[in-house]
């Protein structure tokens, strides 16, 4: 009987966590605290480390249940920045305002607390017929090469498995219950250098300068209209973040110049068409100005998809339930470890407002934690039942 | 009677001012031996020098004199660049195989010593109706704040004039007496500054990249014809040196990036015509793209001509009956210290071909050192006859 048991405090779990000084690659005794506290609840736990990197694999009930819901999530946070500009101690978890301050406290402390505490009390008051699965890293924020992959490179070996997963990533933009993540974007970086030949200012007939093939190209990939969104997506977007030359003196002409592209791509596109794409307007500038380009390119994921169906519509119903609010099933925004999670199974994104996420003063309503227990509970009751 | 007098040796003087390491800004005993020299024939010498900069004036004739033929040079250089390089000590004259080497052999201390050999004869052999005058500046190469303009300011102060100057920069660009300048086109610099909204690339609507606006900018300013060419000026250039913004982060929209230009004008445009018409490109770009534009503009000197006449004539006819090869009348090339001097009186510029200035191995033909003292001791002649 559910009377048994006094609640989780998932507010008082979320603070706990924060004071745990856990920027990537520190541990800073986050999982430790989850590993006790699952432990404590009934869950076989494993730490999963690789590389230096602390990972937590957590499963109640059977390993070959038929029915598992997952669980993927974070504790390590990005730097606190200029310590001197919060408010209060990034680490401190303290609570004024209706708002509990610090490093984590969205991004994504309160996520993975609510559902831990949600978890807990769910396996222990109404026991489901089917696992409840934790694969909870210390290296989104890094470079996210030993987390989650990690885990899903042990899960594939050990034979464990979720039938579907969760990520409690801050997903709402604005008001709790308003986003559910149901894919994203894809994102490729490119660097470009272009060369020519170095020479005096005074006599260009007798230099190359790459700078106005580079000003072409520049403006071409940012002028380029790659798609006009589809089904799912929001329109592809390319962002030239920086070109650089780093020519002191104005009376010479550089021999090269190097830009970088960063871009956002839905499912008109892959890695590979992208990257074809740049090269062929490299190519072309190229041949315009009689210069000669390089181009280094890394795919940090394809875009992907979790089309509308049973999941997303047991995470909106439960959302809906709880605030009142209809979530917009969207595929905005930056890349997450969901990028991996789908190649394993079923995966869609909901967690809580995430504004202050990344800054100084870094928060979180309190209310808001509660209310993201109470969905991720009605969540497995309804998975379950 | 001339047969008093042994000739001076125009490449032992080029020597001796060789072994001077007179780099920018010091004097390295340049001056002082040409000090010494032109004063044992005669002439009246004034160090002028500013800001530790020395300057060299020295007169022979009456200070009141109606007519005074003027030189101007520099005995500073720039560095040696890699000393391992050279074939030869850099400071050491050394002749081999019909050349000598050095820093400055051809830019330009045999210019100078070629003059002052020239002038030297000329004053003890056939002394002339008028003055035969000397601005030597120790800073050319550098800033030339306290160089020539330092000579100029002080004749103006004291009364002193040359009635025409020829500049001993090298002019030829192949054959010894194959061009003459008779002005050089202006330069100007401008550091242009764009600057919109910092943002995450994957939420580009958020923020305002000013890079896709320098690269249309850029390219703009990159294809944009200035002219053709005027009756004596080549077109007009402009050279984008360097585009620079200093992001290290592909999922970061930068917020201002950076810009410069510099562009080589003839006498279709003036250092205010072309900054009015920067502006204008800027101002459009910053409008099209919403973004902010700021810019500094340096004019190192307006272009200027001295038209084809007595000076040039008198200059030509010398190269021609001394070398046999008629010289072009040109205004190519970059900037030299005639800028100042046009202020003063007519100014030309002639010397010898300057294929190995500011390189490694510098060297000149010993030869034509002693056919620019010959043709210089004939444009003396001519001027007074």
């Amino acid at each position: 009987m559910a009377s048994h048991f006094a609640p989780t405090d998932p507010v008082d779990l979320t603070a706990r966590l924060v004071r745990c000084a856990s920027v990537t690659p520190e541990e800073g005794g986050a999982l430790q605290l989850l590993d006790r506290l699952l432990s404590d609840a009934g869950f076989a736990c494993t730490r999963v480390d690789r590389n230096g990197i602390a990972n937590l694999y957590a499963r109640w009930g059977d390993k070959g249940a038929a029915r598992s819901f997952g669980f993927n999530g974070h504790t390590d946070v990005v730097p606190v920045g200029d310590a001197e500009a919060w408010t209060t101690d990034p680490f401190g978890a303290q609570i004024s305002d209706g708002q509990l301050w610090g490093r984590g406290a969205t991004d994504m402390k309160s996520g993975v607390a609510a559902f831990a505490a949600a978890a807990i009390d769910f396996v222990r008051q109404t026991p489901p017929d089917g696992a409840v699965i934790f694969a909870i890293t210390g290296d989104e924020e890094g470079d996210a090469r030993d987390g989650t992959r990690a885990l899903l490179d042990w899960m594939k070996t050990e034979g464990e498995a979720m039938s579907v997963c969760l990520v409690g990533e801050p997903t709402c933009p604005e008001t709790m219950g308003d986003m559910i993540k149901i894919g994203r974007r894809g994102s490729l970086s490119a660097w470009i250098t272009l060369t020519g030949v170095q020479g005096h200012s005074a006599y260009p007939h007798r230099a190359c300068n790459p700078l106005p093939a580079m000003a072409r190209l520049a403006d071409r990939l940012s002028s380029h209209t790659l798609d006009k969104g589809t089904d799912h997506f929001d329109p592809s977007t390319l962002a030239v973040v920086t070109i650089d030359t780093g020519n002191p003196t104005t009376n010479v002409i550089p021999e090269s110049t190097r830009m970088t592209v960063n871009i956002r791509y839905n499912d008109a596109h892959s890695g590979d068409s992208l990257t074809e794409w740049l090269q062929a307007e490299m190519d072309n500038v190229c041949e315009t100005f009689g210069v000669r380009g390089a181009m280094q390119v890394k795919n940090s994921g394809e875009s992907f998809l979790t089309p509308p169906g049973p999941l997303s519509d047991l995470i909106a119903s439960a959302v809906e339930a709880e605030t009142g609010v209809t979530p917009v099933l969207s595929t905005s925004g930056g890349t997450s470890d969901a990028r991996f999670v789908k190649d394993h199974c079923p995966v869609v994104e909901f967690g809580l407002v995430g504004q202050t996420m990344h800054q100084v003063d870094e928060r979180v309503e309190v209310a808001q934690i509660e209310q993201l227990k109470a969905i991720y509970a009605r969540i497995l009751k309804d998975y379950f039942a």
